[in-house]
C-alpha cells in the first residue's frame, strides 16, 4: 500500500482571482490523488486550495497561527490553532513531503526557503525566483500550471517519502 | 450546526493492559459523537485511543515530536511532524477544546498545567492529583470511567467554544 | 574552568511580598554564584529574582511570551521577545540545567512537569505538591529557604550538566 | 537613555575565510556601538561574528536547535539550547530589532524571508538577491562593507524600536 502523501500549499492571504483559481485547481487535483493538503488554514492562496480539495473529498489540514479555532477558512477539514504566531509556517512545512507555492509575499518565501533547508522539494507556480551574487540558484522546481505542480510535487513527495523510510 | 469538537486524550507512552482499554474506549466514543481526536502521536495510550476512534470511523491527529512521520502509530489518519521535540506537547493542547488525561507521567502533567493555564478544560481519569503548600487545587474534573471522561469532556469543550465565539 | 551553569526561576506573574522577597534572595545568591538567571521575564517572582540577580551584577535572560521587548520587567538584561505565547515556558526549561519553582499557579507547574519530562532537576520552595492516585511522587527537590534552593539548584545543575558532556 | 539594540547576524554555518572576516567585523562594530549581537550559536559566520563582538567586550546570544548547550560556538556568552530544531531560526528573528545576513544558504534566505514577514528590517552583505515574475524585489538593504551593514543596521533598529514603542 502507498503511504498517504502529504502536500503543502502555500501563498498569500489574499490573491488575485486568477491565483485563486489556480489555487483552487491544485486542491482539487490534490484530493483527487488521494494526497492530503497543509496549509496555513487563512484566506486567498490557502481557501483557495481548501476549497478546491472539499470540493473533491479531500482532507485539509490548517496551521493557525492564532489560538482561535474560527479563524480557519471555512474549506479546513481539520483547522489546528498553534497561538505560534507566524512561526507557525515552520509547521506547515515539516507536516509535508513536498511544498506546492503560488505566488505570494515574503511568508510564502520563508516556507519555500525553510523547506529547501530541511529537504522538503519545492515546486513553484509564478512565485519566487532565488539568486545570490547575481547568479540564479535552481532550487524551486518551476512549473507552468496547476496539473504539472500537482505530478510533480507527488512524484518529488513519493521520492522524499521512500528515501527517508 | 454544531462546530465540530477537538478532544485531546493524552497519557503515557506506555501503559498497563487496563489503561490501554480504557484509551481505546474513549477513543471509541469520541467517534462516535463526532469528534476529532487530538493527541502526540505515538505509543501507550495514544495508541489506544486512536486505535479506538479508527474503529469507529474517527479522525485522529497526532502530533510527533520528531520530523518522522513513519513514527507514528497505525492508527493516527493525520499525522504531524513537528521536529519540536517535546515542545510539541502545546501544540495538542493548542488545539483541543478539551483534553482528557489518562494515567501518565510527567510528559502527561504538563499537558495538564498547560491546558489549565491556557483555559482548556481538562478531565482526568486516574490521573494526577494536583496539590499546593499541602491543600488540593481542585481543577481536574475527575471522572470514573471512559463514558463519564467522553461525556464530560463534550460538555466541557462545547461550553469552551460557545464562550470564545 | 567551571562551565556557567543556568538556573531557571519560576513562580507566579503576581505574588505575596514574602514570595517576592524570597524570589529576590533566590536571584541573589545566583549572581552571587555566578549562574545566569533564566526566566519568562515578566512580573511577580519573575522580576523579583531578576532584581536581585542585577543588583549583584548577575546576567539575567527573559523569554517574553509576546513580540514586544518592552513587556520585560526592567531587571531583564537579555531580553527575548518570542512570538510564541505561553509555549514559551518550553523555552525557559530547555535553556536551563535546573529550575528554581517558588509559589506559583499552572504556568508553574507546566514548567515543572516539562523540566521532569526532559531530565530538568526541580527545586520546589512553597511549590506545587505532585501525586498521583493518592500517593505522593517525589520528584520535586523540596527546600526550606532561598539559600537551600540555591545551593540544591547549583548542585543538581552541575551533576547534569556533568552527565551529558 | 537609548535602549540596548538587538542586532542578529545570520550566514552560512560553515563559510570562506574572507565571509568569516566580514563577519567577525560585524561583530566587533555592534559590540563597539553596544548592540547585544543574536545568532543561531553554531560555527561559520555564527562564530565569526559573536568571537568579533567578544574580543570588544560584547554579548553574544545563540539560540541552539539542540537540546546541548556544549553545540554552541566558544564565543556565545548566553548560550540557549531550544530542541526546537531548525524552527529556532523563528526566535532568531523575533529576538531581533534588525538582521544583518552575509552570505548564506537556505537557512539564511529562511531568516531574511521571515523577517521581512514580521516587519525586521534586513542589511545584506553578498547575501541572497530577491526576486519574484522576473523582476526584482528590493527588500533587503544592500551593502557593501562591515562598517555599512553595522551603521545601517542600527540606524534601521533604532527606528524599528521607535516605531513601536
Amino acid at each position: 500500500m502507498q503511504p498517504t502523501l502529504y502536500i503543502a500549499v502555500v501563498g498569500g492571504g489574499t490573491c488575485d482571482p486568477d491565483t485563486l483559481r489556480r489555487a483552487e485547481r491544485v486542491g482539487q487535483l490534490l484530493a483527487e490523488r488521494g494526497a492530503v493538503l497543509v496549509c496555513g488554514g487563512l484566506g486567498g492562496v490557502m481557501e483557495g486550495a481548501c476549497r478546491g480539495a472539499r470540493a473533491k473529498g479531500g482532507t485539509t489540514v490548517g496551521f493557525l497561527p492564532t489560538t482561535a479555532r474560527s479563524s480557519a477558512n471555512p474549506y479546513v477539514s481539520v483547522a489546528l490553532p498553534t497561538g505560534l504566531g507566524e512561526a507557525r509556517n515552520t509547521l506547515v512545512v515539516r507536516a509535508s513531503d513536498a511544498l506546492i507555492a503560488i505566488g505570494g509575499e515574503f511568508g510564502t518565501l520563508s516556507e519555500i526557503a525553510f523547506a529547501l533547508k530541511v529537504g522538503v522539494p519545492v515546486v513553484g507556480l509564478d512565485t519566487w525566483e532565488l539568486a545570490k551574487h547575481g547568479g540564479p540558484v535552481q532550487a524551486i522546481h518551476c512549473v507552468a500550471n496547476p496539473a504539472e505542480a500537482v505530478a510533480r510535487a507527488l512524484q518529488l513527495a513519493a521520492g522524499a517519502v521512500r528515501a527517508t523510510s
